[in-house]
């Protein structure tokens, strides 16, 4: 557990693959664990990265496949022809298989495929690739153990031991009928402390959480968590019992979904990461700007129509930049909770009652920020009272619709089936700007009377 | 899998509570799972919480007491005696049966502990309370299945029978020797497929990863994400095995872990959720609000420094906000992708490579946005050109720093061992604001030489 990936290790590879040290690489390489290896070669230039991936085992450079960078793996699988990439994949789960499958080009997918040695194996991948990625379908796989009803404990247990081989991690034993319709499970521990001489039908749980190819894959987090399951199994239109989700593949789409709404909220638009390429970078973070920009042509207007009305009073013009940013933050907090809180399922109640809490809630926050403001302009800025209390009134008012806007947008767009998040980040920035602007001068018009 | 709350059934339920109907109450109880009765309970008034509490089965309340809100929990809780609270944990395991203990008020602590009938679950808990919360220790259980090598196969898998009865899942079996220290692990599988008359030491695997007791829990969470494990190991400063943490404590980490950053780029300091009380929401939001109204102070102060001189050129000023709102916008975006990148480990280069990006990308996006602020305040807006030249020079420049800022501070932070996730959200939008304003009127003056 103390082994750390150093600057080092790295430039030491780096020699040894440029010396063409074989045996000295090989005996380092041995030590080190595939997730390790994966990470030091996503460190490498390609040249150097097929390099070792060559002086490697298959057993240990398909797990390594799985754990690279998109663009590493995709330059190691444009380096291997259809046969090695179909010896790679011959080490790995189905669904594992797949995804790789899923990503070559068109051209290939099916000469890998025709390359596979194990046709059980083959057939299993290819079932898994029509189904839509962000399905039970499409992230469950075929490895499972499953045992007849009619069978008695010890045809059950030689069974067992013949499909465990193909499985990494056994989890539940599934009880189908003859039809392949599942029906029930056994736990593997039923099954340690059981007399070899029951029968399953006499002792399996009937009771048993599944869920269909076609149910989201974020609907399938969700129960799993919900009802701490390891495992799931995974049915079709027939009620066939044709593959397992665990619980390994579920964590990726609970990060991936926390990643979405987070990157959602800053502003970009697409799953991308600090590694991706500067073009790649600019169309997940170019469109929320050109529209912000936009939103800014709007306030550049507001402000041209208000402008000249304030000329007794300038020093209202120089609050606007504050009452935009407080609009802005405002709103996406109550955005982001909002957001949160449907994403975990806790948001209960009406929409009425939210919106009247969010009410309270600003008018408390509001309230005290007002106070601030007065002091503030009249101690720290030096004005006179009176546009403190001017831009104190726009303040709160602004607050106050900003929170309710925040919170009205989220709970509306998934009402309707859109995601959420798309209301935070710039969007709400954008639009809160630019309502707060409109609010401020025509309080400030108001208090003063101009 | 087809089960949903309705509001019918809670209304119902309610109904059925008014009314003491007990027998039809229970009825419709046992067919719900107690992760979905502990969403009623979440729903329900406390009163009515506590009556379905108490008609149900320890084993279940038990199971139930983990699920519910914290608020609800706590409510519960405080009907129960000692002895009641103490009957409930019985039923739990060591890990989850501290978390509820760590809750209690003090004074109830000692009581509960007292009234636990399993002396060696009651000596697990005790033990378990005394590590930081944030370590494995915290998070580990102190169930597991451990076998010694010097055993055979036979007295082992007795040994485990017996062991298994209090582990909910096996996942792995772990090796010690006679000082309890851990050498290394069976897979059940392995012993499943192997004949009873092998000796353990022949078998077992050498290279087992763990944990200690102090490691952070983040880092267990990496650890075990990282080599796909679903339980790993916690060993103690003498090198003994003194528990196990499984996937499912690991799920919880890393969802609270990216809602925190989540929350943190929305502006709320602490982990609240939507339905906490409007105190809790507000000293998690006011902080923030408070800051950026200071921030704002400034900006004030700006405007009157630079406005005066505008007076040649007043529609400059009209185009503040447009300016301050792409220099946040774009920190925020150039901050998450850091932020986002530290936390999954991808981060990878020096410093410099990394601004060298973030320059080229801002380069890309900033003239692209400039060519359309150009052509906008012309066509859109009416302007003459050399006004849109002039405050596209200064969103170039702005754009350039605000993301070399974005990028710059979270790495920084990140390497003194402050979180970096605090440098999103409104601390980035409001220095950027005000280094936005600052620039912008600065380049104005140079262009037009006033």
């Amino acid at each position: 557990m103390e082994f750390k990936i150093s600057k080092e290790l790295i430039t030491q590879i780096e020699t040894l693959v440029q010396q063409n040290n074989i045996v000295e690489l090989e005996s380092i390489l041995h030590e080190i664990h595939f997730a390790d290896i994966a990470e030091i070669m996503n460190d490498l230039d390609t040249p150097e990265a097929i390099y070792i991936f060559n002086l490697l085992d298959s057993e240990i450079t398909a797990e390594i496949l799985l754990e690279l960078d998109d663009e590493v793996r995709e330059n190691i699988l444009r380096s291997l022809s259809a046969k090695e990439i179909a010896e790679e994949l011959d080490e790995l789960d189905t669904d594992d298989a797949a995804d790789i499958i899923a990503e070559l080009p068109q051209s290939k997918k099916a000469q890998v495929i025709s390359e596979l040695e194990d046709v059980e194996h083959a057939k299993d991948i290819v079932d898994l690739l029509r189904y839509d990625e962000n399905t039970a379908g499409g992230i469950m796989a075929k490895e499972l153990v499953k045992v007849n009803e009619n069978w008695n404990v010890l045809t059950c247990v030689k069974e067992m031991r013949l499909q465990a081989e193909n499985v990494t991690r056994v989890h539940s034993i599934y009880v189908v009928d003859d039809e392949d319709r599942l029906k029930g499970r056994l736990s593997l521990k039923d099954l340690l402390t059981t007399s070899t001489k029951t029968q399953i039908s006499d002792i399996y749980i009937k009771k048993v959480d599944y869920v269909r190819v076609e149910t989201k894959d974020v609907e399938v987090a969700r129960i799993m968590q919900k009802y701490d399951l390891e495992a799931i199994p995974v049915i079709d239109e027939l009620d066939r019992l044709v593959g397992r989700v665990t619980i390994d593949d579920i964590i990726d789409i609970i990060k991936e979904e926390a990643d979405k709404d987070y990157q959602l909220a800053a502003g970009i638009s697409q799953d991308v990461e600090a590694d991706d390429s500067i073009l790649e970078l600019t169309k997940a973070r170019l469109p929320w700007l050109v529209l912000a920009l936009f939103g800014g042509f709007i306030s550049v207007r507001v402000l041209g129509v208000f402008e000249p009305m304030m000329h007794s009073h300038r020093m209202l013009l120089f609050f606007t930049p504050l009452i935009a940013a407080m609009a802005g933050n405002v709103g996406v907090q109550s955005s982001a909770i909002v957001v949160q809180g449907l994403a975990n399922n806790s948001i209960t109640g009406s929409l009425w009652n939210r919106l009247l809490k969010e009410l309270s809630l600003s008018l408390l926050n509001g309230s005290i920020l007002a106070i601030i403001l007065i002091l503030g302009t009249h101690f720290l800025l030096g004005y006179e009272f009176i546009i403190g209390i001017t831009v104190s009134i726009a303040l709160l008012s602004v607050i106050v619709i900003a929170s309710l806007i925040g919170t009205f947008i989220p709970i509306v767009l998934d009402k309707y089936g859109v995601d959420p998040a798309l209301a935070t980040g710039p969007f709400i920035t954008t639009s809160n700007d630019i309502m707060g602007i409109i609010i401020y001068f025509s309080i400030a018009r108001m208090v003063l009377g101009i």
